[in-house]
């Protein structure tokens, strides 16, 4: 049975885009694991995306598969779409192209003009290219990063909805900070998250038209929906799309902890003989 | 400067071959690691190759960077291409899709009716959309596919000249079985890949005419030549393109093994500020 695939980045002007990028000149070494190259999108890139995301940084999961929010905090926005009845006419792009490494290295650059300039090529390219209804923002720095394109000229006059979401990591980060417990911290999101749903949810065209259903207090594995196929690579095996965690950062020191990503097919898709030993 | 990446699969007849393709219902388990997914080829699909390379199967490298003979074997290969003025109108695709599992997996398979199937599907359209002045083989399965091939309508009018050489893993493989010295070994690949370079040098259109240059009695690093970041999907760092090693399957039993890839940014591109601890 023919299974979709992404067919990546051969139409303009995404093919220029991805031929001709910032690299460790403009996205500084201490700050950004360039040595991982970069990770651009997710998603259509044929003209038919009606909403746009755009989140932080790829980790460790993205650096792998070559498309962006694919392990568990995509799926969590996977979700969110899933409840405004998006199931395939979405993209999503990052703020950073390469992973932020280090306390505050995303907050510190977010203002750099040589990664503004890229950004925003991409954000036109995206709205020029596609019928964009509305644009979500993950995060602090992502929002920055919107407000950033609304201050250029072709922003400016667009017209597509904006809501900003609390990022999809915002529990476990605030968490470990210590201000706020990890349960108040997942209802502050569902909460962020629920105010999008409830503007947005009339304004976007469904792939699926669903009936607005809010979130809980907090974010379960039920709220997560998997990464389709259609969104990566042909080949990859579908594990890389499913919910089960599958790429670490590994190494017994912090140098080699940097230069190290182990990749473990999960437990459920070792079908394989049982090799004993 | 922009750079060049493979596009992929866009085009047909290669868009629809990679979206249905044989699973683990026509790879047995126990031969083949299907879990990994595909890996379908490296090279031009662009209709500009004139030399098509069948090798045997995806191995490690291969697995993450979703284009075949990226390794040091493949990089063997690509110094063959290059004492054939061959430095981008190539093609290489496997017999197998997926990394052959344990001793004597691929021979038990080579010959199996829906795998054959598949694989004559590529070589047709490489013959049909290219114009290949070149065949060349790497070890007894892949030629074995060629004659599989060639005993079909369309692969017996075809005119490509033919070699077949000695796999490019033969010296490892040779000399742990003990019957032959990996010097001599060595030897005995070089010889057959100097008896292929004799017959095909004057016969193929070179990208950049070279004077015939025989190897030695041994490959070594010098003959190595690595893989053009233009045969690499976008965005990927260069130090999966260069001679370096930098995946390895890890893992303590034989089960986590199966499971298990661990890849490293070789030390020389480990560029960032040293991590102390």
């Amino acid at each position: 049975m023919p299974r979709e695939f992404d067919r990546g980045y051969y139409r303009q002007p995404y093919r220029s885009l991805v031929s001709d990028y910032p690299d460790e000149s403009v996205y500084p070494l201490d700050s950004f694991r360039v040595e991982w190259g970069a990770v651009f999108h997710r998603g259509r890139l044929d003209g038919s995306a009606r909403v746009l995301i755009i989140g932080q940084d790829p980790a460790t999961h993205e650096t792998i598969a070559r498309r962006i929010l694919v392990g568990e905090a995509g799926q969590r926005v996977q979700g969110l779409l899933a409840r405004l009845g998006i199931d395939r006419s979405y993209v999503f792009i990052n703020a950073f192209l390469y992973s932020v490494f280090g306390q505050g290295g995303g907050a510190r650059h977010i203002d750099d003009d040589a990664i503004t300039r890229y950004r925003n090529r991409w954000i036109n390219a995206i709205v020029a290219d596609q019928s964009i209804e509305a644009i979500i923002t993950l995060g602090q720095l992502a929002d920055t990063a919107y407000q950033q394109w609304r201050a250029t000229p072709k922003g400016a006059v667009n017209t597509a909805a904006y809501r900003t979401v609390r990022h999809r990591t915002y529990p476990e980060s605030a968490s470990r900070s210590g201000t706020i417990t990890k349960a108040a911290a997942f209802a502050k999101l569902c909460e962020s998250w629920n105010e999008a749903l409830e503007v947005l949810h009339p304004l976007i065209t469904p792939d699926t038209p669903v009936p607005l259903r809010r979130y809980g207090t907090t974010i379960t594995k039920s709220d997560l929906s998997p990464i389709p196929e259609r969104d990566l690579p042909p080949g990859l095996p579908s594990w890389m799309c499913a919910l089960d965690a599958w790429a670490l950062r590994t190494g017994d020191s912090k140098q080699l902890k940097r230069a190290t990503i182990t990749v473990t097919v999960p437990r459920a898709a070792r079908t394989w003989p049982i090799l004993p030993g």
